[in-house]
């Protein structure tokens, strides 16, 4: 057997498939010694040594653990374990060009079920400010055809929503959902909207109650919802 | 002025942040250049010169991008963008012990949003199929005090509910909050269900229009939504 061969049917042990081993070592090392966020992690150099590898790889599953926030650099201490930003990873790669048709379709589902899902959340944290808020943004609005204006309104008016829940990592969230709706927005051609403008809702949401504003999200919402049925 | 306190206050150019710019000038590439799904991306060694840095930090920076799912590397043609595992990520960080409490708050809000949202897509998609495994699931259900069976109860009854979506997205987002909500179950003391059970919701959507399925619901998380008001 040639040598060409065996490298071909053994798969050569690359840098990258070794930091995959090394980087969920380290993970799992933490996890076993109970590391909590402002912990210090041994050194490079140390997990080299105690990991046999050499510190290249090291470095290189430390690098994805710091690109995923789980740990950062604190002058004099070294690496400690951080608090991970959970959304930031998924920031990276929330990109509609290169996701594939089903997920960009769940996703868009997914936001749907948010929105439909919020109106518990949204009469527990309500206050008069936040519907002077919303009835500032739904005054300047017109009915319109130009795309780029109507994505424009739907990011100030449901992203105000998101808002409004007081919950920052739901409106990041939401954020991040944003460029695949805006995406499908513009390549579906029912661009209808549902009997239930945003004036409408947040005339609910002020005087109305949740039950109606669920209602009236839904029939918002129905030329969507309409498509799934399909 | 000592070499050592020029570097200190300049800050010292490690490979990790040279990680962080490569990173995102090679991110910025495929965007500008409208990389899609299976197309073939230079090789480290050409983009090292390109951008005038050493191998060593365009392998970090790849590396990266290969945990991320967004590249891989196929036999012949070398590195290709792949489709992003949007949650792949998300599994990683989503560690409840490391999270800070306004980040789980969060967190356990969100499940709750979306519980709240799923009835819509589940009375487009439920079949009858669906509502037997949901009746097996039920059937074995008895009031309990011991933790870990009721965790595996819920995970059970609303795995199943997220399964009925059909929506793989939502399904795997739903398996990831899951720690997040048995570790707040396990930690705070207050256990009450509410007054609708999983058989209940199970025969309401049996049966049961989609409005009783939705106010079914909040009755069956109303312990929860209590906590919020406080």
């Amino acid at each position: 057997m040639s040598q060409d061969d065996l490298r071909k049917d053994l798969g050569r042990i690359t840098t990258s498939s070794m930091a995959d081993v090394i980087e969920l070592r380290i993970r799992e090392y933490l996890k076993k010694k109970s590391f909590k966020p402002g912990d210090a992690l041994p050194r490079e150099i140390e997990l080299a040594e105690a990991l046999g590898v050499s510190r290249n790889v090291v470095r290189e599953a430390l690098s994805r653990l710091r690109m995923l926030g789980m740990i950062e650099t604190k002058r004099r201490r070294g690496m400690v374990l951080a608090n991970p930003d959970i959304l930031g990873t998924l920031e990276r790669v929330m990109d509609p060009l290169i996701m594939d048709e089903d997920t960009l379709q769940d996703i868009f589902e997914l936001r749907l079920v948010l929105e439909m899902g919020l109106a518990d959340i949204l009469y527990i944290r309500k206050t008069e400010k936040h519907i002077r808020e919303l009835e500032e943004i739904v005054e300047n609005e017109v009915a319109s055809t130009d795309h780029t204006f109507r994505i424009k309104n739907e990011i100030a008016f449901h992203g105000k929503l998101y808002e409004i829940t007081g919950n920052k990592t739901l409106k990041r969230f939401q954020s991040l959902l944003m460029p695949v709706f805006g995406y499908l927005m513009s390549t579906k051609t029912n661009h209808k909207s549902g009997a239930v403008s945003h004036k409408d809702l947040v005339a609910i949401l002020k005087n109305g109650s949740k039950l109606e504003f669920r209602e009236g999200m839904y029939e918002h919402l129905l030329p969507h919802f309409d498509r799934l049925e399909k």
